[in-house]
């Protein structure tokens, strides 16, 4: 009785850490308000009008959360220039730098082995591999850091919208270099009759045509690696698998919805076909973010929709402000525990390593079998004990640089975004094992830092991917973010934009697996396209 | 008895064409309500809350006249794409391309005539010179198309924002030239004991301190001439004394300010000194803007304010969105018809072409003089027939650059700006005069283009500076361009931005009399500064 009292539920491997005491009735009540209640759910989904109302009321009041953008700050000073309004080289950040109590902190490395995966099989309970992979591709576009080394942690190199520069480059430059200018069409090439993108290198250099293009790490590639490098709008493109996977079903999704369009519309010439799909593409990626990849994120019995009205309703929202990727923004996205050690691909189970720079699995096994290789695999639990050591550098990293812009601790965040700050280590986690390892190496709760406090946080539910801190600032800059892409906008967001065609595609596409079946003519075989896991709870 | 149904006033010179029938009862009525009935007003402005509550309410209402950006099109191309929804270098645009009917128009050069001034004493009942000067540097901070030539109509050179690239530069590097690096201050140099800005130019050349810097016409200065030029943020800076009056009264301002923040937080750095400085100037000048500039304009009895609250109150609107100058918004602007033939400086009546490159005059004359010699001598009247030979070329570029980007015609902008479409050159204006030069230019009505429709258009009173046309969009833009300032944002415009001393200098300015009493120390007595000129109706 008393658990129905908190608003707490059962929390197998310990005890419950979330409940009215620690995350405040409000965010409570509302988390079990939505993720109960089922039947009253799916009939309020039955009601179209009254679904669509509360479809914007609810994203309105979860963005709400937050104070609105311009934030007073950036990354650029601790105070308000007209730089730091308007320089968006610098990241955004949405508290003002704090230093940390004297000895308050463990050092890097020991905060660092929080993270270190102890077991292969600590599995999320909801999300496949694919879940990842998209997850990676479609944030890689906004919240970039700096490639070039010395990396300076407080710049970004984002152009703070969702524009697809993964598949159309980050600059005018490299957009030219990806066209083909014909047909509004991106270079392609044909691998055993399938649709790929040309390759970047010949011997080993990188292709004159390509010059405005580039991959990371690409000195430490020898010659036979860099003439497998597909030629990608983002240098992370060829990074891992996943990321090219989502690049290459992107490309021939451009080039059918291109073809389409140059059919239809005869007398259009290379530019506004090109540019046509583009805004296609884009939006039709934007809604796949809200219908297929957020729905899947929170454990709620409510959809959430992108119907073509919501930002005409959500006109008069104080949020509606120009995007600014924020340093915290990128720093709760490094789902890293997700990736397994070892991957699925072509019928093998490959170490993660070997799915790095492996553009040649993409030919090879076909983009329909890997897709549903990522989708019968489940991704690992999001948490700390669960980064397999090849990304582990990356957490470490995560925490220095934060350190180095002077983050605020997890409790000032905590209450930035509308929750109760803890006041003890058990607040964050009911798991003894993760309270344990905390109070070991942080003098109090209060000192824990945000990028350890996000990930050892205790989710709201066994059902919940994300713990409660992580999913609500996921959810503010996420919805934030995309609804404000000016595609959206209500004036822009019609058939004089889009086409009529272009609205039908962008209104009848909900699900990856769409998209997917849709761009796979050299293998037409019904696949398992899937965010969310067979049988999931 | 008939004038009073249709709301009409007599205007002098001419029968009325403003009047319920010709801008619509909304439109009429609102003005008769705004600028009758003073006492009533003035009892307003007596109740606070009520005050602040109406102007935010009446600000809002002006501009949810028009559609809110994001636009759909910018110059960039006849059709929506990525680029021409974020690549500001092009102006934006309010209504699509359209192709006039064949043989509609008459010539550039026949059209042009329309501007050219006939008599000397054609004044504007309510405004001084200084109103022209504000008006012309305020604006061509963010209405800026290209310096260089060939132009190409469709781009622009503004960085969108009321950033005061005039006094800091147009780019960071520009920036950099003209700050001391010491205690926040802009360069300066004494000149018989009177702040300056640094001579551009030595020997004729520029100096390499200055390489970011230029002036507009520069290769057709002699040596004399450049050696007198003032480095100055805008390469428009020296181009006419006004313009270099007012850059040369900020800079003082910038210094004046700096100074009293050194010794006040005498362990921050320049830096800090002066992007502070920066930011309280800024909102000066915005305030000034608001409370002194567009209270002249309108004819209204209710006196708009920027009160600190005003963004919160309207942080909903749906105009709130980024700023982004539009080619339309620059052509209002053209307000050559406000400046007299001669102008007096110095005590004496000099040409127009004595005042353009004119720097030699400022510290010869003294900025308290110049100050009230442009606020005793009247303004022309804004409208036809009013442009100095000096100044026609450009009325004619105007008209050329509107038909090269394709603009709609005066009534598509009557129509997208609320106001009924007109169906005779009467309802234009009811000057005969105008309305038959008008006839006998166009094929009809509909077919005048937006730069001739806009000055054609009879005033709504004989107190109106401007036509109800030019009033609406001027009022729309300049409203949601100001108030949609980063630094005005409600988490932005508070004394962490600005300090305590900042907000008390920023919210102690009303007028540009007190800027202007404030920074001549080398000449302290009392002048007449004003926009308003003396015993205006």
């Amino acid at each position: 009785m008393a658990a129905d009292t908190t608003g707490a539920t059962d929390v197998p491997g310990g005890p419950k850490a979330r409940s009215i005491a620690t995350d405040g009735a409000r965010n409570r009540l509302l988390y079990l308000a939505m993720t109960r209640g089922e039947r009253f759910w799916r009939g309020v989904e039955r009601v179209p009008a009254a679904r669509l109302r509360l479809n914007a009321a609810l994203i309105d009041r979860m963005i709400n959360e937050a104070p609105p953008r311009p934030e007073p700050l950036s990354m650029l000073a601790p105070y308000t220039s007209w730089a730091s309004l308007t320089d968006r080289t610098y990241s955004g950040r949405h508290l003002p730098p704090h230093a940390p109590r004297e000895g308050a902190l463990p050092s890097v490395a020991r905060a660092a082995e929080l993270f270190a995966r102890e077991r292969d099989d600590d599995l999320c309970p909801r999300s496949t591999v694919l879940f990842a992979y998209f997850a990676q591709w479609f944030t890689d576009g906004f919240l970039r850091g700096e490639s070039t080394e010395p990396r300076d942690p407080r710049r970004s190199t984002s152009n703070h919208h969702i524009d697809l520069n993964t598949l159309y480059g980050l600059t005018p430059a490299a957009t030219a270099q990806l066209r083909s200018f014909e047909g509004g069409r991106l270079k392609s090439r044909l691998l055993d009759g399938a649709e790929f993108p040309p390759a970047l290198c010949s011997g080993g250099e990188i292709k004159k045509e390509f010059s405005e293009l580039g991959a990371v790490r690409f000195e430490r590639l020898d010659r036979e690696r860099r003439d497998a490098l597909f030629a990608l709008g983002s240098d992370r493109g060829n990074g891992q698998l996943g990321f090219t996977m989502m690049t290459v079903l992107f490309l021939r999704e451009h080039n059918r919805v291109a073809a389409l369009l140059a059919d239809r519309y005869p007398r259009w010439d290379d530019e506004r076909l090109f540019q046509t799909a583009r805004n296609i593409v884009t939006l039709v990626v934007i809604k796949l973010v809200l219908e297929d990849y957020i729905n899947h994120i929170t454990p709620y019995h409510f959809r959430f929709l992108l119907d073509p009205r919501l930002t005409a309703r959500l006109r008069r929202a104080a949020w509606n402000r120009e995007n600014w990727a924020s340093f915290e923004f990128n720093l709760v996205y490094r789902w890293h525990s997700l990736i397994p050690s070892t991957l699925t691909a072509g019928g093998a189970d490959l170490p993660l390593a070997r799915t790095l720079f492996a553009c040649d699995l993409l030919p090879s096994v076909g983009l329909g079998q890997l897709f549903e290789e990522a989708s019968e695999q489940r991704a690992g639990r999001i948490g700390l004990f669960n980064t397999d050591p090849l990304l582990q550098p990356v957490d470490a990293a995560s925490i220095a640089d934060a350190r180095a812009v002077g983050l605020a601790p997890y409790n000032a965040y905590r209450e930035h975004f509308g929750f109760p700050p803890v006041s003890g280590f058990a607040q964050i986690s009911g798991d003894p094992k993760v309270a344990g390892a905390l109070r070991e190496r942080y003098a109090s709760a209060g000192d824990v830092e945000l990028y350890v406090g996000l990930f050892a946080e205790q989710p709201a539910s066994p059902r919940a991917i994300l713990p409660p801190l992580l999913t609500k600032i996921i959810a503010i800059d996420a919805f934030s973010q995309a609804l404000t892409n000016p595609l959206l906008a209500p004036r822009v967001a019609t058939a004089a934009t889009f086409t009529p065609e272009g609205m039908a595609i962008i209104g009848g596409t909900r699900t990856l697996s769409q998209v997917l079946h849709r761009n796979v003519p050299e293998d037409p075989r019904p696949r398992f396209v899937s965010q969310t896991r067979r049988g999931a709870p």
